[in-house]
């Protein structure tokens, strides 16, 4: 994705119906949009059907406020699609929760600053005080929502108000170490980015770096996820390793593990952000 | 891919205009083909259009000898389209040239053998005669022609023939360590494989271990590349590295090299093989 | 390790105290022999000590039928060391059991007979007919000694007669699908090493790679492991992974996983052989 | 290495002899150290031998201040070996070198401030005033020193004193795209790190991106080295790559090589810190 081109991102997936990609190709060249990339999958097994196609606006005949509109009763309807539509020129704006741990927050923000990604983050969120400094840094607004079993629904509540009030996107947990719950997930279905520390499915839960030096690997991992109701079980967008030996103490298999966190995390926003993930049923289709 | 399906496999490239995807789709739903898989790539900084799409044969009303001239008449020629055509249930004949040493062809054999692999292999080339014994235990045709300055020309004579009898569509050069001629080459335009023992382009030409070992680099690499006439300049098709150490000496280097130079030839000739990949000036497609 | 150099080398785990490499390295230099390598490393956490070291017998004034007596004597029983003294110029002889999969089988044949590795493959054991003609083709021993819940012990008896018959040092499993007793095992104690296709601790047992499709991961393993009466629990040697896509199905995995597993096992077997692996309660010391 | 432990470290390379490892562990243990570990390397075709030997000073019984003259007279002198001596409690002193890109900046600073890294930046120093706000967000002294051809002897005596004045034992040049002089870098032999955005020997010099992307490789690389006269020919201490496809245009190179050159910068900052580098001919020996 050029981030000078004026372009329309659109995803859809349905059952799998023979003529999908000719209609939708059709569609945007009778409008004349040239088609700057198209990805599809088809899932034989399950006979669903995957896209995602962008095209440039410039010459487009239609607006975009009417697109959505146009499409959904022009080929959506006709198909029965799940669609989404996004436009390149509107930055996606990011609310980061974070508790202790502040490198996968710094690894964000600095990619904010340089302009590496073209993102807006109009707040910080978390349960601790010890990133408040770096939000300051970053003049970035901060709040501490401190949980406790009692409070935890109304801090969701309050959290809930922010986030709308501020026209959040996505939210990025950015080693938030605060199980979410049902209700407050829902209100953002799709649109929660987790790093978990360790290679899912192994070691899930808490500590997952003791386990893994407990059991002698060789390898440690990292999981970005979209969050679901069953921790550490939804669908998962990135994962990577790093080699680990006898040498490495459990601290060094934290400190190594944090570079892995860092980059997993950021790889899957970044995905996120370019508009190439689709989740269908438990699984994440990461689209060129 | 599947190996049971009845595919038809369309490789297209041309100068990049608006409608090339809806014509081609549009086409292949017309004659009732269920597209199995499109993968569609533009070249904005050259404006130019790539594209691989397969479709099931079971109710395409077109006889699979009828298409190729059908597609050019109807859409090629009105596109300008380089293109080819292939069925995945017509298997690719492959001769493998090999010298002395002989990992990449017991590789290349076992796959064979194993079926993981649908190929035939008629023949294996050799300017030595260390593998005739491979080739016996295999029961492949063995042709020792060994290679001087002064017999190339006539050697290489030999060779076409034997290819030519054999019906070759690939030739893989599993560490075969003599140059080809550039009319040789062009006989096997784009169908010719070579596994070079660096990661070019560092470290071309001969003993690219011990440059390695000189300059105390930290990874090897190995390239696999289509062959062209300026050696190791191919389009190149797959690399991969390896991590080393101080405490590798240069043996230890042509060791782990070994499995790399075996896993990226593999890996290259499988695209091939699976008609995913597609050489444009001097890079190659390789399509999902 | 050089093939040619006439070398002891010699492991060593024990309590850690002081003075244990200054006597060691000592009692090497006192007999005159120069030490090749060395390398140490100390369980602060558990104040474990292990060391392996390799020295030049050229110069080295005690026979090697009397080195390990003498050591004994001199300085093993005062720091009350666990040790093994290996010589490079005695190869290790090699067993292979193996089921249906022939890739494994193939990889470590084809290593054996280009010389790559310095090790004896006396006999292949199969409770299948699978491999028997890639025995044939590389002219080895083949069992065939299939396993019913009934004849298991009995079969097992005859394997291990078969294999000390044969002066077996080392046992591979080599994709071989039947589970061996306790019994057994305690015969082979940390000389047997298998392959297991998934990056353990995540997916044991049956099925990995359909269990890690219906996870959706984006990244399969192998993990290689001495074995133990505790099924897929045993020591790591060594761990890889490939990564995998949503465009991946189960044949995909299966193949892809196919690679690693090879891999995966080549290099454990060979730093078993190089004696640079060494079992600590439930982890594996793998020395430079 | 335990950040808690007072620990010394000594690193030694001289002609290979019998003997030395003997020597150098009976010395510690005599004066009542317990060594903690132990790295030794031959470099046999060059018959040169190097180590890496850390010791518990909590019961030695020499102050740390008399151990050098000690161990210079007692046995350096007579293996006439090269030898220097650290000690974990005291953190290395680092000035940064930046120009216009910010990404390895913000990545050291951040490790640096979370405590990651123990270490003390007093000053960052640039020839462009891009980094000046990270500096004052961080606290960090910044000097703004631009360098053209007529100034450079003499901006470079400023930085020398700079240096000098706060001691600082190590430079990193964090994306710095001036050329340091010979007379420069003579002052901080083997104390000055480099990152490389390439897979060196492969593209060195400017853009190599650029030159990446026209060869159409698959593969991208970066290198971190120390610095010598003869630019991107320094010793390597660490290379990384990530993999590339033909969709990847020269601006995805460059995002992808930011996060590679972070990285591998990174991790040889830390292995000089750890003090497990040793610079020998014209290539780096990595300590475990």
């Amino acid at each position: 994705m050029s981030h000078n081109k004026n372009e329309a991102i659109l995803l859809i997936h349905c059952d799998d119906k023979p003529g999908i990609i000719a209609a939708v190709t059709k569609y945007v060249a009778e409008h004349k949009g040239n088609i700057l990339d198209l990805d599809q999958h088809t899932d034989s097994a399950n006979k669903k059907f995957y896209m995602r196609v962008s095209w440039d606006l410039d010459q487009f005949d239609l607006n975009p406020p009417e697109i959505g509109l146009d499409f959904e009763q022009t080929l959506a309807s006709r198909f029965d699609m799940n669609w989404s539509l996004s436009f390149s020129n509107k930055p996606q704006r990011i609310a980061i929760f974070v508790s202790k741990q502040l490198h996968c927050l710094y690894d964000i923000l600095s990619r904010w600053q340089t302009k590496e990604w073209n993102v807006e983050i109009p707040l910080i969120i978390s349960n601790h005080q010890d990133a408040s400094d770096v939000a300051e840094k970053f003049g970035i607004e901060y709040h501490y929502l401190p949980i406790t079993k009692e409070n935890k629904a109304e801090q969701e509540q309050k959290q809930l108000e922010l986030l709308n009030s501020k026209g959040v996107d996505l939210i990025v947990l950015a080693r938030y170490m605060q199980i979410l719950s049902g209700t407050f997930i829902k209100q953002f279905k799709d649109n929660i980015i987790n790093i978990h520390h360790s290679f899912l499915p192994a070691f899930p839960g808490a500590r997952p770096y003791h386990s893994a030096y407990d059991r002698g690997v060789k390898i440690i991992g990292a999981t970005s996820h979209y969050v679901t109701e069953d921790l550490d079980e939804g669908p998962i967008i990135e994962q990577d390793i790093v080699h680990v030996t006898h040498r490495d103490s459990v601290d060094d298999l934290v400190r190594k593990g944090r570079d892995l966190e860092t980059l997993v995390l950021s790889r899957a926003v970044w995905k996120h952000i370019q508009r190439k993930t689709l989740v269908a049923a438990n699984r994440t289709i990461i689209f060129n």
